[in-house]
């Protein structure tokens, strides 16, 4: 459906929504962000003219249903898939890709550093997938140069850039925020840089004691994503990589740089996301989400977690999902996923689908606790599944349906007990749900409650 | 060893830790929860006479390592084990509390309402357990009278009460606030009563027309509790089974009446601790611990969860350590874990140890966040021995190391890749822990920089 209303923005100097926005144009991605969000057009139109509002849409992701990320919208979801150069390949991650959809990620990033032709796969991500697709160009730009950092030019990181745009990618992890004189601030840290991008970065401007040239050419990236409409997704190299480092100096100068980036691509009409920590004690997240709203203009916020523990290896989807429940009811827009492989290896089909659910119960509890119309209405729905003892239902209105239904059939499978009034934790005899107090009983009692003599 | 120290109790007519503390005396039971959690031991007897911490610690159970429950100490985690009619027997059971102490259960109710032989399930546990063991003793009460509500009497519950005291129970739930003139008020639930001790209670109230006889007879059940010490886990009956009837005024009705059996036992010096919900927004969390505090006089709040949505079934150990989290972090003394299975089915062995791990990492997230001295000592290790690409060191420091080990070899199995400095999640280019900068290449850059014209 998008094919025709991108062909009519062909060969406009500026094609970004934010562009439109701010000339009062709604489009039709607005139109249709609308319809799926159940908030007026208007609104939408208004909030990405503000910044405060994003809808990821190349014009040359042409099957894309679009989206938007903000915070007067709900919660998203990010999940990252991607070959390393010691697992995985093409048809593993359209595999991945087809599971993250499934299991309701809104955005997915293909952060494939290896394991084949990194073009090949990542339009085939593209042609396969009604979600944004994001990247981060400087992993193939490193690669177009066979690993050695040092020999990285700001011409081989715009080739990749102009490159993936004409690809149709959504929106691109730009480490531009890390300043060569950023970098003495990390040496009290226990765990240095633990951003991939970040780290190429810094060891460029130390091998060049030049500035870092995603900052020096910010412009020229800006000129190629007002061409295809890609939404920079300002990255955060210098985010904490343990509760040790969390919310440091070194955390702060680059946020500050990534709210005057912000303001520069906002004077273009590009659209900006930011990205945020990684991992932080959950008594300082709410200061890094105000924090962020006030150094960047409330531009989205678009957290890694945050991981609340750091020791919980194998089990990281939960210790981050803490953190990002909690960053989402504080305001972030999106939460990328983590999943249980985290610091660990490779993730593969079934730690996407438990990193996604575990992800999707925080935005959806982050959505609850902002009290946005109607996020509780499924919650509900489920709770008169389950006084009603009706398992199908239950099922059906579970974020896994099927992890849902295996659970319960694995100690009462027979049909009969998808209406039966208990399941195998309780028994039949002990279900606290059985507890019915019809309306006709309990106006007994109160008549001879009130019978009774007072005090 | 505690043979010796509960021998000369024996026969006094009260013998409760917190009748001790409030005649000054540190026992044995403080001194060595003293040293387990690094605090002196005169500040537990304080907190023991003050009532804003318990040592459940029955003089039967003499294999007890003692542990404490209270705010001034680390955030405890219970673990619920226990064979239903239609699943499970002794020998799983035992093996579930092998795990649960495995992966770090501070306190394991025994929740059997079936499976085999209650009384020979629950010495089993308690001849097995080094940790506390609690119960709720109207479950086998019913069992007595063959599972018919309407023919318990006191004297049926009572009876259950003694045998179990005398068994060496350490804590038990005892539904006493729930009266019966709170009944009507459940009418606007979506899920009515969801305890199921409390359901009993109900159902038993509204066939008789009388109080709560767990009410009527607290005072004897106070003696029974003075003699073996026994602690109260005073039963949140009210508490709300989904996020639609959080916080309504049946719960606070009956959180009030909790408050006034605290103030009751307390006058016997009986330890008490105080159970809470259940099913909670983010958004209230914090409402529910204050509350409790203020109308318990700050007896320890030993919460469900609470699960932050209804609709994550297959995987609430997470909806509900999400709340979790956040209870600790308030001030809620233990957190009662919730397994994958909740709602569906009985938990088997791997879900004791899923549910464990995210509780775990709940309680130490909530530790960390309240800031107790050392509390990130073993986060701030690990991310040492990530730093060095130390990996066995990892797997050690993990909460489930046999996990971490297991995710990590998934795809790097050969010894080679222990001291590698890469997984298989980036590839060996691209981790970026390597962005090891050396001091001097830092000083460098400092020197290069101070030598630039500013400005």
């Amino acid at each position: 459906m998008r094919s025709e209303w991108v062909a009519r923005r062909r060969g406009q100097a500026n094609v970004t929504q934010m562009h439109f926005a701010r000339q009062g144009v709604i489009t039709e991605e607005m139109e249709y962000v609308a319809q799926r969000e159940n908030l007026p057009p208007e609104l939408i139109r208004s909030e990405v003219a503000r910044g405060r509002m994003i809808i990821p849409a190349n014009i040359n992701h042409t099957n894309l249903e679009p989206m938007c990320i903000g915070i007067a919208s709900r919660c998203k979801v990010n999940a990252n898939i991607g070959a390393s150069p010691t697992s995985s390949g093409l048809a593993e991650e359209l595999e991945k890709l087809k599971l993250a959809i499934k299991y309701g990620a809104d955005t997915v990033m293909d952060l494939s550093t290896g394991g084949g032709d990194l073009d090949e796969i990542r339009t085939a991500i593209i042609q396969a997938s009604p979600v944004p697709i994001g990247t981060v160009p400087i992993y193939q730009a490193l690669e177009s140069v066979h690993g050695k950092v040092e020999k990285l030019s700001a011409e081989d990181i715009l080739h990749v850039i102009e490159k993936q745009a004409q690809q149709g990618v959504d929106y691109m992890t730009i480490h531009a925020g890390i300043l060569i004189e950023y970098l003495p601030l990390v040496r009290h840290r226990l765990t240095g840089i633990v951003s991939r991008g970040g780290g190429i970065l810094a060891r460029w401007m130390l091998a060049h004691h030049k500035q870092n040239p995603l900052y020096t050419h910010f412009r020229d990236i800006i000129e190629i994503f007002k061409k295809y409409d890609v939404s920079f997704s300002l990255g955060d190299s210098l985010r904490p990589g343990c509760l040790h480092d969390a919310s440091d100096e070194a955390q702060l100068a680059e946020l500050k740089t990534l709210g005057q980036l912000t303001r520069m691509a906002w004077e273009h009409d590009v659209q900006v996301m930011v990205e945020g920590p990684g991992h932080v004690p959950m008594d300082q997240i709410e200061f890094n989400v105000r924090k962020q709203m006030e150094e960047c203009d409330e531009a989205p916020f678009y957290v890694l977690g945050p991981l609340v523990t750091d020791i919980a290896a194998g089990y990281d989807h939960i210790s981050s999902a803490i953190g990002a429940a909690l960053a989402g009811w504080y305001g972030a827009a999106m939460l990328c996923y983590v999943t249980p492989k985290e610091h660990l290896g490779l993730p593969n089909a079934e730690d996407v689908r438990n990193g996604l659910i575990a992800y999707k119960i925080a935005a959806h509890a982050a959505d609850i606790a902002r009290h946005r119309p109607g996020a509780r209405d499924r919650d509900d729905e489920m709770s008169r599944a389950r006084y009603n003892f009706d398992w199908n239902r239950q099922f059906e209105l579970s974020l896994d349906p099927e992890r849902a239904r295996e659970y319960h059939d694995e100690t009462l499978p027979a049909d009969i007990y998808k209406t039966a009034e208990f399941c195998s934790m309780c028994g039949p005899k002990f279900c606290p749900m059985q507890t019915k107090m019809d309306a006709e009983a309990l106006s007994e009692l109160e008549q001879f409650l009130a019978a009774q003599p007072t005090g």
